[in-house]
């Protein structure tokens, strides 16, 4: 059960630097000893890798990843009562890809949990999975809150059912509801086994794309304070510059996508109260090169947008802000990539920009973060040590230190000379034992290809074409206006 | 391979009325002689059943189902890929029902031809399917045709590809060709195995519910020609007096649902042309006490359409129609029941009146038109005899004669007493064999019942209201004009 | 230019109960006063009227009409360039109903400062005007916030146009900002001349139906600052209970609906701050009779919700609010009353229960609230008193007192005897004057009848019926899901 | 009441080519004598006009306009009661532009007839109204056949009335009665004093695009026939090669838009029907730089439609048919070409190109046509006495002869030496009276432009910017899949 590394240069989070030739000693799942090999007193049984000329970091971790997301009314129906193995392909692909803990901050309760447990007892490999559930304050996949149109579509058992999962006791209901009331509601739901809360500061993208305030000041105290009496951290949705400006002052421990804030930049006063460090800030970044593809698709109007989130990253940089990776990472299928809808979201980036791919945003993340003037210990810990503090969960993550966790990520390159080095994955070893990456996913659902057409979509394919009008028919507006 | 069926009440189909104490001797699945059993020479492995003081009529045909019917989307997302097995159960329905063959008259042709030739081989139990495929000029299930909100809900990949899988070359493209390259494109589809031709001489019911004329008469008699020289049938959807007269005239040699024409009554001219005999007239006759739960729940105007379909359908039998039992029978989901959309809808009625259900749907056209008064023989006619003979497989289906299929019910009671009494089946043979009835369906999908709530359902039942408006409010109008 | 009225009983909303044979002497529009008339001295060329019999009571106020209220598309069309008309004939309905001045909470602010200013120099006969003009953070009428239907019907030119008159630069996009960079736009639209502030505490009843919270508590209370620091009073638009409290907290003068908050009962707590009497509760009450008829054609869900604010009104009424009496009251065009969408809210009432109708809801406000519980004095207080002090205009009006404006009803009926007699307008004096209640309203637009029908209407009627959906057809779900 | 007109080139639409240096003598209305000055004899009191230099010839038809043309719905309230006056002032733009009969082959029966009425009783100036109502079969323009979006936004009552105003007993009912009860509904059509009868042959363009068949073949004959028997001409809306077939063999003097069959070129056969010349072809051509233009924003699929248009007006010219000049000429109001969904139809093109609209559309046609090479004289043809014919009013019109209404059109440049000196008007003469060119219309409603923006508009512009999502949420498909 012992394992010892050695040859590599290791960058544990803590020093200034990396270190060379430095073995890492770990035994049942944690870290023994660094230091050089010859200082170490090494068990008997011990494998020993050689990672000469590699560089060890601590696992990646993700602030905010979806690992069931709902986009496609399909995926729902397809897999329900599946729903476990999707989230269980998709904490593969996170380890896959360097990520050894995420946090998974929207998503069914039940089936997060079962797969993170799975996972806890080693019985499947997969990223290490915390989770909130859902949203407090959320209506469910199918609702004016995600998607309007499927009531209507699916039959009304289903879409109940559905939304049911997502949302139990903590959807809009709630925003009648006294700001004690809601707290006993959020005390019900911590009660279910959730690993931290997330609330709504600010409504999801309705009609008002997200201005809405969605609780109240009182309201959103008492939420956080359940959370900590429980033990737990609290977030929050956060989409304007109230919003964001209520939630720190709610006393949340981290806060979602602080960079989007509509058409409007982040006040002076607000970027002050992130640098007194008591309030992780997630950024959605998007590369230059991603920011102008964008621009081609979009409105004047949306780019303003674009670019306030872009100036609000800068700024909660220089302010000295506690900067967090995330990137809402999750497996989109791949009919989704056909969508015309996908033109202008970020999701319809070249995969070399696609911010919120599960397997590659991340990578992203860093490669943006980099442009914009982060130093190359700051993006490392932004993708690991921040995020564990901001989580409450740096006894065990977010550094290479004796008596932690021993995740780690080895890569071929430097992640100091460059952030694209991240992605030179070599090995991933997670509680201590290399994970065979060339076996995830053990099953491909949404990460397979799509089926092969069908003889009958060869006919049918010429004829498919239609219209509803008569071209230039003065009287006839039918679905034009 | 031998059967000997003895004791019962033999109705063939032919004679006047049914011969008491009738021996019937079936070998290779085949009628070898019907008699007195003292009468028949009998082969010595013959297995011998006492069927005493039953009563033994043709195995009953339906003219009309729909062994796939799409009418909810998470039916045909769920079951992508595996729509053949959905198809088998409603087979093995079917034929539990005393169905021992069915005519699918809109459905995906791959599916049914597979299903169908696995019947035919004996591979697997199920009534007898003879396909049409989709009704030429119809878009598939997912197009203003059947349900028009399914585009950009469901992905265009999919939508596409349910789509193809029903039309092919057939869809509403065919409308804007000339007459001889929609032959041509009706020639091809003939090539891949239908059975019979459909076609659309009103649409489906879009916007006008039904009254459109789909294709011109010189374009429906093409149809028809290429399907009588293909050697098989051809009969039309028909919605409206006009639309039925031209199908007659085109040369159908049935025609679907000829009671329901909108608000207006068949006129004597096409009644007429009907009593010539050659063109079997399929009705969807409602029980009365049917039609007064219906009257019930729907506008004054639908009542009209309602009212109208059961004076054509009472005028059909007094003119001398030849007249074929079908009901579009199908399996809805159980989802479906549950939607407030199936009020005022046939579907929506109890089971002892809904025409529509598959497994008693047959039933209940039998007890409505013996309330509008057809005698019993004729019932018997037009459940077996005439559809045999409107579809051309009189030579081996429609009635208990030597050298027909053996395909049979076993009743408990005299269906020449009451209609009721068809309900009282006591054994079905097909093909000379007896019907394991308790084995089928083998598989249940959409018999089944709906799963058991999830603790979550649960959880959010309670909180499960929303309101789009402020009571009251005079300026507000969102969603209520 | 003066008058002398003898020989009524007046209540003059001082004294605990009304002297009978009172003469009130009005000189160049206001009380100079009340007495015995042998103990008045009178001018000489002062005409008399004696009112012996008769009841004299303050002029009626109303802190919450709409005196063009949008409900119909068409007539902002019909009407364009013409809101000035309408909103004179809605002023002169209201003065003929008793009301001598109407706070309009929200409308076109251009078009109703207009006729304000028309009337208040004594131009055009009418109702006394104070208006908001648009609720601050609200969009027009052709939005998600009133009717969402619109964009895409109407031409873009038009829609933009219409919510520019209502919105000009005081809408959604408040959201957005820092409260700082609101309040500096609500300083500019006050700069523009309105009467008072009126902003969103809850959002107006989109998806949620009235349940976000539009702004937050310190964007609030920079609001309220910016309107007092302009000499003005402040109100909000609430419906949750979170809602009604941040908007007493903020420092509101008056709140509007404040029995309207959702399913969930008004907290304790509030009720007290309501107690302490610095904010005025604005109630819409219905009759007990009015709520069994909504009860019939609501869903449980929404009964709760009347319910709820049924209950407020009471516990409001105990727990020693100030409460006032305003009813949203506004002239709906006469086509909006054979909608089909009026069934289930009060507009749809029958007169006698409607509250919203601007001739006569005030009449149904009393009724109610004196089945509540109300004392006579505490109703004329609400309809008279409260609403001068709430909105800071109790120097001029509100009592009947010598300096203050000559607005008064004189009744036939004792209003103190029973809330039915308020109906009994005998006359109304406006600024001294008698006003000639048969000459009002001046043109009727709104208030006419519907016209004739076209004899084209006879040709098409009996035609006017269509369905979507072939009847009971299991697979066309058209427009029925 | 004489006039005589000298010098001028005389194109009279009978000889083969000008005559230079003619006189036209007209007295009463009427032409009397057309030949050299001299030759004439000349009454007393005739008044001369010299027009030495210009082009005389006749005046110019128009085979289809619609002179109220719907399109928008603000036009339809905003006028409501006034449609007249919306007519009056086509006619006279019509006037204006040299067209001295227009052909109204849409709109509403009761005004339409008002107007004609008036302009033939000479008591308002305007081109010749020729009007056929509604098209039999079609519902209003708030219905599934223009624009489907108006029920449900304006109120019932005025929808109603607007379709019953259009449709009076001739709309989508039809469809669903025998054809001798359609025949007996035109004759009371007929009974209201339409001039000629217009019926579908397809439907108008909804989810097919025009593709059904709106009357079997024998209710077309009916209907042909009716209008026939009353002695007026009959003609066809059509869409496809079988209803454009379809339409020809029931009988039809004229059928719109022959050109415009969709995807597929009109066939052989029924170009050789045209040929027999009983039936006028109207077509719709666009000009080689109008087409281009469209191409670069329609789809693929669109651009075929187009195509196969071009061809079948090629197809048309080449194999004789006798073609009419039309347009759908109708003046848009100003919002509607500010409307984005104007792109990508014909009305949305350049005026040089844009073949749609009243005043100039005409003017296109022709030199569209002269582009695919129709001969000089041909065009003069198409544009006046072959419509003359086709409506069976060539006894007093389309030709310039003695005996005929003196209706002509004063050109500057000769029109057979190219198409576009069509333009350059000089003069209109009417029933033998020189018209005021400069004085038409007479009241500019939909002619005149937008009024100028409103000072809340400069307040609302800035902020007018809103998006339904949080850019990128790749949960959040509300509104755009």
């Amino acid at each position: 059960m012992a394992l010892l590394l050695t040859g590599a240069t290791v960058i544990d989070g803590v020093s200034e630097e990396g270190v060379s030739d430095r073995a890492i000693l770990t035994e049942n799942g944690r870290i023994v000893a660094i230091g050089r090999a010859a200082d170490l007193s090494i068990p008997a049984d011990t494998e020993t890798i050689d990672f000469s000329g590699k560089f060890i970091i601590p696992g990646l971790l993700n602030a905010n990843v979806h690992l069931l997301v709902s986009a496609l009314l399909e995926t729902l129906i397809r897999y329900e009562g599946r729903y476990e193995e999707l989230i269980t392909e998709a904490a593969q692909v996170a380890l896959k890809s360097g990520m050894t803990t995420v946090f998974d901050t929207w998503g069914p309760r039940g089936p997060l949990m079962a797969v993170r447990d799975r996972i806890d007892r080693g019985l499947v490999p997969g990223s290490r999975i915390r989770c909130a559930g859902n949203i407090i304050g959320f209506e469910g996949p199918f609702s004016d809150d995600f998607n309007k149109r499927i009531p209507g579509v699916g039959s009304t058992h289903f879409v109940d059912r559905v939304n049911a999962t997502w949302v139990e006791n903590t959807g809009r209901h709630l925003m009648w509801l006294t700001p004690e009331a809601v707290g006993e509601e959020v005390r019900t739901y911590l009660g279910r086994g959730i690993d931290f809360v997330k609330y709504a500061s600010n409504e999801h993208g309705g009609s008002s794309a997200g201005a809405f305030i969605q609780f109240s000041e009182r309201t959103q105290r008492v939420i956080v304070e359940e959370a900590h009496r429980a033990g737990v951290t609290a977030q929050a949705h956060a989409q304007s510059v109230e919003g964001l400006r209520m939630a720190i002052e709610a006393g949340c421990d981290l806060i979602q996508h602080c960079n989007m804030t509509g058409p409007t930049e982040i006040p002076r006063e607000t970027l002050e109260l992130f640098a007194q460090g008591n309030c992780g800030a997630v950024v959605f970044p998007l590369t230059d090169n991603g920011l102008n593809i964008l621009k081609e698709s979009i409105s004047d109007y949306e780019w303003t947008i674009w670019k306030a989130s872009d100036t609000n990253v800068r700024n909660l940089i220089s302010s000295g802000a506690t900067i967090l990776l995330a990137n809402d990472g999750g497996i989109l299928a791949p009919e989704v990539m056909k969508e015309p809808m996908i033109k202008g979201t970020w999701n319809g980036l070249p995969e070399d920009e696609g911010l919120g791919r599960l397997a590659t945003g991340h990578f992203v993340w860093l490669r943006a973060m980099e442009e914009k003037g982060m130093s190359p210990m700051a993006l490392l810990h932004a993708a690991t040590r921040n995020i564990a503090e901001a989580y409450q969960v740096d006894d065990d993550l977010g550094t290479l230190e004796a008596g932690k966790v021993a995740d780690m990520v080895v890569l071929d390159e430097d992640p100091l000379q460059s952030a694209k080095n991240y992605q030179s994955i070599h090995a991933v070893i997670k509680d201590g034992a290399v994970v065979d990456l060339d076996a995830l996913p053990e099953q491909a659902l949404l990460t397979a290809d799509l089926p092969p057409a069908l003889e009958e979509e060869a006919h049918y394919k010429e004829f498919l074409h239609h219209g509803e009008r008569l071209p230039g028919c003065p009287s006839c507006m039918n679905g034009h206006h």
